[in-house]
C-alpha cells in the first residue's frame, strides 16, 4: 500500500489545481492530501476538477505551516523545477519510488512536498526536505502544472508498488493458439488456393510461401482466426470451381 | 528525438484540456499535436491552460477524421481505460516507450491516440490501432483526466529517450513498414475480395473484418509483404472475373 506516503501542497493559489491533484492521487490509489495555507479551500472549482475524488478532497487536512504538515514524517521530498545555488541531495522521481516503495520502508512515513504554482518552494522550505525530487523535463520548458507533477510522482509510486506485477509486454494474446500441425495444414491450403488462382509461379513459389509463412507466424493465430482464414480459402476454391 | 511520435486527440470537448495537453507535451520535449474534430478550437481556454506552450498549440493540425490524422503512421496506439469484449493486444505505457523509443525505430512514425473525455475511443477507432495502451491505474477509479493521461505517456517516452544509449542497430534492418493508409487500402481490397467470393454475410461482416484486421495489425506488415498479399487479392479477383 501507498498509505505511508502523503502529498503536501504549499500555498496553492488556484483551487482547481487542488481538485486536479485529488483526482491524480486517487487515480493512482493514493488518498492522503495535506494543504498548507491554500488561498481558497474548500471551493467549487476544486470539487469540480476532482471529478469522483471527493473523498480525497474532503479528507484533506489543512495546516498553518509546512513544519506541522510534515511533523510525523520520517523522510521528506521537495519537488522543484528550479536550479538551486545550494545543491540539495537530488533524486529522480523514479529512483525515489524504486528506493522507498519497498517492504522494508513500510513502517516509515513519507511526505512529497509541492510548492506554489508560480515560485515553487523557497529555500527555508527546502531546508526541511531530505531530498530534492526532480522530474526530468524539457530544460527549455521545465515548469509542469502542479497536478501534472503530482500525477507523475503518484504514477511512479504506483508503478513501483505494482513492482514485479508489471504486466507482460503484450497481453491479451489469443488464448488457444494454433498448433504447428494446424498451421502447416493452413499453409498447405493457402498454397493450393493461390496456385488455383494462378498467383504462384513455379520458380518463385518457395520464396513467396516463405514470406507468407513469416507473416502468419508473426501474427500467432489462434484457432478461431485460423477457422476464418480457412473459411476464406474454402470459399475462394468453391467459387473458382463454379 | 521524439519527433516521430504524435499525440492525437479525438473529439475533445473541453478546450482547456487541449491547452493542458500542449503544455504536458512541451514539458516532455514533444511538439506534434493533432486534433480530430475538437468541439472548440482555437479557444482562449486552451491558450490559457497551455501556459508557455503556445507554439505547440498554434502548430496543432486539425483533421476531420482519425483515419486522416494517422494516415502517415506506421504504428498506432490507442489509450483506453475501459475493458473491451474483444481483446486488443495490450501494452503498458512503460513497455511501449521502452520498446519503440529506440534508434531502430527512428525512421518510423507513431501515433498515440486519446479519446473523448467521457467515453474514450469507440471500437471502430480502436480497429485502427495496433495496440491498446494501458496506464496502470486504480481499478476503482481508473479514468484519468485527458491531460494527465497524456502527461504520463509523454513522461514515459522522455524517460525512455533519456535512458537509451545503445548505438543504432545497423544489421538486419526491417523493410519499410506499411503506413496506416496503405493498410486501410489493403483492408478495403480484402473486404471486396471476400465479398466477391461470397464469404461475407452482411450481418457478420463487421466482426469478421475486425478479426481480420487484428491478425494483420499484429503481424505489422512491411510494404513488400503487403505487395504480395495485394497481388493474391488481385489474382483472386481476376480469376473470378473470368
Amino acid at each position: 500500500m501507498l498509505s505511508n506516503f502523503k502529498i503536501v501542497l504549499v500555498e496553492t493559489s488556484h483551487p482547481g489545481n487542488i481538485g486536479a491533484v485529488a483526482r491524480a492521487m486517487k487515480n493512482m490509489g493514493m488518498d492522503r492530501l495535506c494543504l498548507v495555507c491554500p488561498t481558497v479551500f474548500p471551493s467549487a472549482d476544486a470539487t469540480s476538477r476532482a471529478s469522483g475524488a471527493h473523498d480525497v478532497l474532503s479528507s484533506a487536512v489543512v495546516y498553518d505551516s509546512l513544519q506541522e504538515a510534515i511533523g510525523d514524517c520520517h523522510t521528506v521530498f521537495g519537488a522543484s523545477a528550479r536550479d538551486r545555488t545550494i545543491a540539495w541531495p537530488e533524486l529522480s522521481v523514479r529512483s525515489c519510488a524504486e528506493k522507498f516503495v519497498a517492504p522494508r520502508h513500510a513502517s516509515e512515513s513519507f511526505a512529497l512536498v509541492f510548492g506554489r504554482e508560480n515560485s515553487g518552494l523557497n529555500n527555508q522550505e527546502l531546508d526541511l526536505c531530505h531530498y530534492l525530487l526532480r522530474i526530468p523535463s524539457n530544460p527549455a520548458f521545465s515548469s509542469l502544472n502542479l497536478a501534472a507533477a503530482v500525477q507523475i510522482v503518484c504514477y511512479e509510486l504506483r508503478m513501483a508498488q505494482l513492482g514485479q506485477y508489471e504486466p507482460p509486454a503484450i497481453k491479451n494474446l489469443p488464448e488457444k493458439l494454433a498448433t504447428r500441425e494446424q498451421m502447416d495444414a493452413f499453409y498447405q491450403h493457402l498454397y493450393e488456393t493461390i496456385a488455383d488462382i494462378g498467383f504462384l509461379h513455379p520458380d518463385k513459389s518457395r520464396s513467396i510461401m516463405r514470406r507468407l509463412r513469416r507473416i502468419f507466424n508473426r501474427a500467432q493465430l489462434d484457432t478461431r482466426e485460423l477457422d476464418i482464414l480457412r473459411g476464406i480459402l474454402r470459399f475462394s476454391q468453391n467459387h473458382n470451381a463454379k
